[in-house]
């Protein structure tokens, strides 16, 4: 037997769908040294995930990929509920808003998979120095041997790289599946009614060992899907538990013809032949989620050869009626059974990462299937890349399956209940508890918002995200004895819109230098950084200005005591081109200042302490750093104070982790100072 | 001698910069077989034009295009004013806006012009079926002869090819000026102070005819610059006239280390040691403006070894005093002498066409060259496209030097009064009638807004613009008889602001099928069509409801007449992807309904005549042509009817050329039908 060939690598990402490629684009922004595997021959390229939930939009945007999804995705802004009358004819029965408004700039969106993973692929080629060769994902490449090297994991070494793995380059043949996705006689390709492939590529491509390789990694992450290779080599304890309905349900994309008024909304048709959800697409398509009554798993899984394009139309014809429904173009179809899954471990030994599809499995119609997986990666990936760079300490790690398990449990719930509600009879057919009252069904509808836009995701306290003393015990539930907390303690009423553990919401502000108004978000980019977003109030009173000025003088003095970091080609994605570097990397902690006061009021070289404009020997002061809240010739005032419920006249400091979300509120003086330090010391000083 | 290479194209662009790329993109966009040529080597890289005014972003935007400008460019919002106070010091006398508010949803913008080349670039290469090759920039081909076949001119055969030009393809070594535009010991490469390099470069490639070839085309147009090649092949009564003054002016491309507090604002400063301007550019850079008192042409050409970036960042250095400026970086500097020239023909015999800076030139400081450049072939590609095409009879060329010429005098006059107002002293100077007071200044400044940023271009009453019976006879003057005005006449009072003759405004409206709030202007992209936007008024009315669709029956019989027009794959480069094809080309007349009504009141399948909503067969009904003035769940009303100064009860039919500017206002009703039959048979009908 030869010698396989052999290489190091910090980060190994296996699979390349949303959940991997978010890691890969966060690493790859971040100058890890990656590399993304996937065992298909190529992207996706019809059907599949489609929904676009506020928060991963603002994820996406901080790394400036949002952009083309917004603008090629269908927005749903209102959704309608149809119900059957007192004759049994469908009818609206009400039409209401589909996201809070206000809640954030982005509104629920659609657009299918294979869009973003093409945006991924361009951001990550984007996040590349013009002189390196960018992370490509590595297609038609398997994973046979996963080992974990125990006793090295634990080590401290930043340079340590416990993993290794076997990956297996296949032939375009072997990586082929018998059916193809365009392949329309079998939809079922890639649906939870589809068996594993894995051994089967693998039985076919057995004794050529030529094509082996081993891989030594830092880290690895499985973003493998339903039926995670990783996961199993993980062991026993790594399997997903929950439970399956006998309920099939079919998924058709289509150019509809039909003289149905709703449909460009996203509406919920409860007929009595059966349940209808429509979401409207871009290309002048829609999804139909189509329940099939006369199909059952009936226990076990379900005869596949019963489900066909055909009868799942038969379907939505017979719910539609009686309006006409007819198409020319099918663009995809599938069909799935509605069940719930998720497993009790996300991690092994903090080495080994599983996420999205691999640890949490649930019925699409929400849209939450790829959403909850990017954010998986997009909670891990900062960690990893910080930890991989020795800035941050490796038990920070615990952080991930901590943060994210609560969100798959909470995810799995409220799949249950939605699905439940969904495939209920509607009222009029039979006077039961099984029937649900439309009333009930969107109340269900509208109290889940909060949960499916992914903003009300609420990260328990620890070093990351210093809660208030008496914090909710309700968000505390699960967190380890071996997770420290925060020696930080925030004052939450100061600043009531920016709440701890939660995403840091985004308004307006305008450019103290030269009067742009800018999302702050935008000023927020994923790049790895931690923030202080200092709310200074109203500097035009001398006696806050000096408080504002003693802050900008102390974190003159203490950040050059923490970590700096490498910013990358695509660190500041919304301020165009970058073309000029500072003259060394800039601290892990960028201080951003929004004050208050009358625009005209302020000089900024004059006025604020540099700690606000630093000063670069070749590029002179950073003008991009001070914000203010006001008025400009263009706009009605933003009124950010308001809507971040902050003192106009005091102020407050924000610290936001990387990801964006808050993890301190405290005064803008000498207390807040105390906090600041306590805060950035329990992330970056642990032993 | 041996026989040269021969072929045949529809229209050949020489000169690839802002004019000549943006022809090719409309030309890419209508299908038409295009050609461009020039003689360099490569794309400008830095310096060179870079403001963007508002309605050069509208036309980029209607191709898509403009997105990337908008987010690379840097936005000039407020303009800062600083004289010398009593004791000579300079102080800011005045801060403003610099873009009239609510004008557009653009604002003034700077960005490099090698970015603008590439998007262009870009945005050809997406108007090109995936079956096809794009049109590319053929670099380092020079013409060498141009010849009219003058008896062929007038062949109103569309197949016609009467013009003849031989092109010469040199190597790098003959295309590279001698001094390359990135070395900075010659910042004057490109400058009106040099000297055309087309007579050398001819002469070192002279006796090679292997790489000349022949292309007979329907139309030739000179994008080529200053230096005009076309222009003076075309011979001596194409020549510019004009003047030069003898002030001199020096351009530098730096990122500035000042303690100047206004540096990121658009500023003019009038020292006694000269005059400045500021415009604050992407990338932390600013060009500064500099006047060189101290070189001058004195009457004639001025030496160019005087000048020099040390030179002029001295006068610089001294126009700042007291305030400091330092650099470390320059990426580009120039120095140009004042002058402003035209020419009195822009076509000959409507075969051959200048565009751009080879019919106009003057100085750069008010941001216009650029501008008015792509303006000029915005207003001929879809003439010469639609020509080429057999959709609009050869005579309506006629209106392209009818209408650009009266803007490149404008545009002129305007450049010498700002140019002087700008480099006469400022009153503290001397007390004479040199000095220019800075209200002087200023007020001038605003009044100018109009002008600069390209909204205020009102075109003459022709075919293609029926203004009222009594239109202002001030836009009437250069008239030519033989060019026939419009049989319809407007009712300009129906639309107070939807001026004849002047561009479309862009206003937020709903989209009944889905509730989405759209840019009006991002349904009526550049795509060849002509537009009436259908004001209906309050369609929930039963007497407005049977006009609109009397309208609309009347243009269900109407339209099939005209003729239709194919469109590629970027013709709708707002609305996402494209992937499925209706049945047949649509008409050449586009029509989009927006009403006034609550949009709750109106059902688009049942209310609205198919006129609005078309059917296709594998398609449905198009969800995409009928729009509503009012309010969402999400935004406050837009009060659209109000700011198009139309009556929200009765409504207004307004007619769009292809470029859209306002060609026809009339009434929903029956006088409207017969106004829009007379102006469309003036359009399409001729013989």
């Amino acid at each position: 037997m030869t010698e396989l060939p052999e290489s190091k690598v910090d980060v190994l990402i296996i699979g390349a769908g949303p959940a991997g490629l978010m890691l890969a684009l966060w690493l790859s922004r971040l100058g890890v040294k990656t590399r993304i595997v996937d065992k298909r021959t190529a992207k996706v390229y019809s059907g599949q995930a489609d929904g676009f939930q506020v928060r991963s939009l603002e994820i996406l945007d901080s790394f400036g990929v949002a952009e083309r999804v917004w603008k090629e995705a269908n927005r749903m802004l209102e959704v309608s509920f149809w119900n059957p009358d007192e004759n049994g004819t469908i009818q609206r029965s009400a039409k209401s808003v589909n996201t809070i408004p206000g809640l954030s700039r982005f509104t629920e969106s659609v657009l299918h998979q294979g869009r973003i993973e093409q945006f991924f692929i361009d951001g990550i080629r984007a996040s590349c120095p013009s002189n390196e060769t960018p992370l490509k994902v590595e297609r038609m490449v398997i994973p046979t041997s996963l080992e974990i090297d125990e006793a090295a994991a634990e080590d401290p070494d930043p340079e340590a790289h416990p993993v290794t793995v076997t990956l297996r380059h296949l032939t375009e043949e072997e990586a082929t599946p018998t059916q193809m996705l365009s392949n329309l006689s079998d939809g079922i390709f890639r649906s939870n009614l589809a068996e594993d492939d894995v051994a089967g590529i693998l039985d076919r491509s057995k004794g050529r060992e030529a094509r082996d390789e081993v891989v030594r990694a830092k880290y690895v992450v499985g973003c493998d899907g339903a039926h995670s290779w990783t996961r199993k080599a993980l062991g026993k304890e790594f399997e997903m538990k929950g439970e399956s309905t006998d309920a099939i349900w079919g998924v058709m994309d289509i150019v509809p013809i039909t003289d149905f008024p709703d449909i460009r909304f996203r509406t919920m048709i409860q007929n009595t032949a059966g349940a209808l959800m429509i979401i409207p697409r871009e290309n002048r398509m829609v999804r139909l989620y189509i329940q099939l009554k006369e199909v059952s798993a009936g226990g076990g899984r379900v005869d596949r050869s019963q489900i066909t394009p055909e009868i799942i139309f038969k379907s939505a014809q017979r719910i539609f009626s009686p309006y006409k429904l007819e198409y020319h173009y099918c663009d995809w179809w599938t069909a799935y059974q509605i069940g719930q899954r998720t497993g009790d471990h996300f991690s092994k030994l903090n080495r080994v990462f599983l996420a999205g599809d691999a640890v949490h499995t649930h019925s699409p119609k929400a849209g939450q299937g790829m959403n909850i997986s990017m954010q998986d990666s997009y909670n891990l990936g900062w960690k990893i890349g910080l930890a991989c760079k020795n800035i941050l300490p490796r038990d920070v790690l615990s952080t991930y399956e901590l943060e994210r398990k609560k969100i798959a449990k909470d995810l799995i719930a409220f799949d249950g209940k939605f699905s439940k509600l969904f495939t209920g009879a509607p009222p009029k057919d039979i006077q039961s508890e099984t029937g649900v009252s439309d009333d009930v069904f969107q109340k269900a509808f509208h109290t889940s918002r909060m949960f499916t836009t992914g903003v009300g995701v609420n990260y328990q306290p620890t070093v990351l995200v210093a809660k208030e003393a008496d914090a909710d015990p309700e968000t505390e539930d699960d967190i380890p004895n071996t997770l420290t907390k925060s020696a930080a303690k925030s004052t939450q009423s100061l600043a009531t819109n920016c709440k701890l553990g939660q995403r840091f919401p985004s308004y307006k502000v305008i450019r103290q230098s030269d009067a742009r108004l800018w999302e702050l978000h935008h000023k927020l980019p994923s790049n790895g950084r931690f923030r202080l977003v200092v709310f200074g109030g109203d500097i035009s009173q001398p006696a806050q200005r000096d408080t504002v000025n003693a802050l900008g003088a102390w974190l003159s003095s203490y950040l050059p005591k923490l970590p700096t970091i490498a910013l990358g080609p695509a660190s500041d994605p919304h301020s165009g081109l970058i073309k000029f570097k500072t003259d060394a990397d800039p601290s892990i902690v960028d201080v951003v200042l929004v004050h208050s006061a009358p625009r005209d009021e302020v000089d900024l070289l004059r006025d604020v302490h540099e700690a606000y404009h630093p000063f670069d020997s070749k590029l002179g002061w950073d003008y991009d750093k001070v914000f203010s809240d006001g008025k400009t010739f263009y706009e009605e005032p933003e009124r950010a104070y308001e809507k971040y419920g902050i003192d106009s006249g005091k102020g407050a400091v924000v610290g936001l982790r990387p990801d964006g979300y808050v993890g301190l509120v405290t005064p803008v003086g000498h207390d807040g100072v105390d906090q600041i330090q306590k805060w950035f010391d329990g992330i970056f000083q642990r032993s």
